[in-house]
C-alpha cells in the first residue's frame, strides 16, 4: 500500500553553493534566496539562512513567510535581531561555527605578539637584518583563558603542544578537562592575570565583563605580559590599556577594539607593542564548511521533527 | 673504611646562571669561563660549554686544556668548529635544544601569513579599518612538514589541533606516528606540493637539500600556497621564490634566507606576500632552561663514566 506522499520542507539558503551541500537530503526542497529578491515561495518557507554579514533588518523580509518557523543566523551575535523575529519564529544563531577560525586567531596573534612579527614587518620595510639576540618564546610561558566556553576550549587545545602551562577561569569555578586542570573563578582574576605572561579573553560582552580589564587589572599584570583579546572591545577599558603599552610595560593583540571601527587617529593605532587586526576572527574561510554543517543539522531535525539547535530566543 | 676521595669533574660553563643550575651535583666542580678571559683551572677541564654564538675559533682556546674530554656547543650547527676539535676530543652539538622555539616560529610563521598579520600591521600604520571580507584561516588546509626529524615531529605537534591535515615528507618512507599517518618519502616531493596548501621546510642544507624548492617544485604548488623555511635559506632558490611570490601566485614566510643576511636592497625584502624574521627560530627564552637540561645530562653522564649525548664527530 503505497504511503502518502510527505510534503517536503522548503528551506532557503543564501547561494547555490550552500544548497548544494543539501541536494541530497530526502524531503527537503531548498530554494536559494538572498532575502533582498521577492520569494517566490516565501509562503512556503519554513526555515530561512540569512546572509552573512547582510545588514538587512528582519522585519523587512518576514511579511509573507506564513509558514516561517526558524530564522538562522551565519553569526554569533544576534542581539540587533531579536526585536524583529516574528512571535512565535525561532531565532538560531551559529554558535560553534566561527570557534575553530578564532581560537586559530587567538593563537596566531599570541605568537606574533611574543615572536616580534610586528617589528620583523617594520624592519622588513626597511631592508634592516638586525644583530642576533636573545628573543621571547611562547614555550614555557604561562598562558590564562579568560572565558572558557567552546572557543576558550579551542584556543586552551590548540595551545596545549606549545610546552606552556594553560590555566582556564570561568564565570564559576568547575571540574578541569584534558587541557587544565581546573577552571577557576572569575574572582580568581586579580590574582590570576598576576602570575600569568598571557591573558587571553573570550568572554562575551555583558554588564559583568564591560571594562572587566581596567587599570587595576592591568597593574597587577606581570613587566612584558601580553593582553589578547578576542572577546569585544568592551571587555577592555583601552585608555588604560594604551597607558600601560605606551610605557613598554604591557604589550597587546587585538582582534576587537573599544570603540569599533578604531577612529584613524586614536592613540591605539599606534600605540608600541600594540598589534591590531581587523576583527578578522571569524569571518574566514574555516566558516562556510562548518556553517553548512549546522545548517544540515538544522534541516534534518526539522524534516524529522526533533529540536532546532542554538535557539537564542526559547 | 673510609673510601678514596673521588677526583670532581672539573667543568666550565659560560655563566653564572648555568653554574647555579649544576651547584647542587655531587662530584663536580663547575668554573664559571667565557673562553676568552685566561682558564685558571684549565688544565683540569674535561668539559665545556662554549658561550652562545660567540665567534671564538676552538684553536685559539684548546691549547693548554691538557684534561679536555668534550666541547659543547649551544647550537645546532657545528660545521664550522669540526676542523678546529684536537684529536680525542668529542665535539657535541645542542640538537633539540632549540627544538620548541623553532617548532613555535614555523607555526607563528604560518599563521600569520595565513591570518595576514604583516597586512595587519601595515593596515595599523595608516589607521585604516578595512571593511570585513572572508579571509583565510589555516583550519582545513593541508599542510606539509619537509624534514621530520625532531623539529619537524615538534612542528607537526603543534599544528594537529588546529583542524589540518598534516602529511611528513623523510629522506625515506617510514611508519608515522601520532600526528601522521605515514612518513613520505623526498621522491614524492613533487607531487605530495601539488596537494598541499602550506609547505613548511625544515631539512638539513646538505648536497641533496640545497635549492631543493626551485621553479619546478614552486610551479607545482597551487595557487595561494604558502611557503614556510625554518631550515636553511639554501634550500629555496631564492631567486625563483621572489618571482612566484611577486606575482601574488604564493605566499611566503622565511626566518632564513639565502644570502643570509639579506642586503638592504636585495628584493626578497619588499616582495608582496612575503613575511621575513631574521634567523631567530632559535635564539629565545626557550633555549636556556633546555640547554642546561642538557649540560646536566653530559655532566651526569662524564662523571658517571656514561656516554656523552649529541657527540657529532665520533
Amino acid at each position: 500500500m503505497p504511503t502518502e506522499p510527505r510534503v517536503p520542507l522548503v528551506v532557503s539558503v543564501p547561494d547555490e553553493e550552500y544548497a548544494a551541500g543539501l541536494a541530497d537530503l530526502d524531503g527537503v526542497d531548498v530554494v536559494v534566496w538572498d532575502m533582498v529578491r521577492p520569494h517566490p515561495r516565501g509562503g512556503e518557507l519554513r526555515y530561512v539562512v540569512v546572509p552573512y554579514m547582510s545588514h538587512l533588518r528582519l522585519t523587512d523580509v518576514v511579511p509573507g513567510l506564513d509558514a516561517l518557523e526558524a530564522i538562522q543566523l551565519q553569526s554569533a551575535g544576534y542581539e540587533s535581531h531579536l526585536a524583529h523575529v516574528p512571535a512565535g519564529v525561532a531565532l538560531c544563531n551559529a554558535a560553534g561555527v566561527h570557534d575553530a577560525s578564532t581560537a586559530e586567531l587567538a593563537v596566531a596573534l599570541t605568537l606574533a605578539s611574543i615572536r616580534r612579527i610586528p617589528e620583523a614587518v617594520a624592519a622588513q620595510r626597511t631592508g634592516f637584518w638586525p644583530p642576533l639576540e636573545l628573543g621571547q618564546a611562547l614555550a614555557d610561558r604561562r598562558v590564562l583563558v579568560v572565558g572558557y566556553g567552546q572557543i576558550g576550549r579551542a584556543i586552551a587545545r590548540r595551545l596545549a603542544p606549545f610546552e606552556v602551562t594553560v590555566t582556564a577561569v570561568a564565570t564559576r569555578a568547575r571540574a578541569g578537562d584534558e587541557v587544565v586542570d581546573a577552571v577557576h573563578a572569575i574572582e580568581e582574576l586579580p590574582d590570576l592575570v598576576a602570575s600569568h605572561d598571557v591573558t587571553i579573553l573570550i568572554v562575551p560582552l555583558t554588564h559583568a565583563t564591560r571594562r572587566l580589564v581596567d587599570a587595576a587589572l592591568l597593574a597587577r599584570m606581570p613587566d612584558g605580559a601580553v593582553v589578547v583579546n578576542v572577546a569585544r572591545g568592551g571587555v577592555v577599558d583601552t585608555d588604560a590599556l594604551v597607558a600601560e603599552c605606551a610605557t613598554g610595560r604591557l604589550r597587546a593583540a587585538l582582534d576587537v577594539t573599544d570603540p569599533e571601527p578604531l577612529p584613524p587617529d586614536h592613540p591605539l593605532w599606534r600605540t608600541p607593542g600594540v598589534l591590531i587586526t581587523p576583527h578578522v576572527g571569524g569571518a574566514t574561510t574555516a566558516m562556510r564548511p562548518r556553517a553548512l554543517a549546522l545548517i544540515r543539522r538544522q534541516v534534518v531535525a526539522l524534516r524529522d521533527g526533533r529540536r532546532l539547535a542554538n535557539v537564542v530566543n526559547a
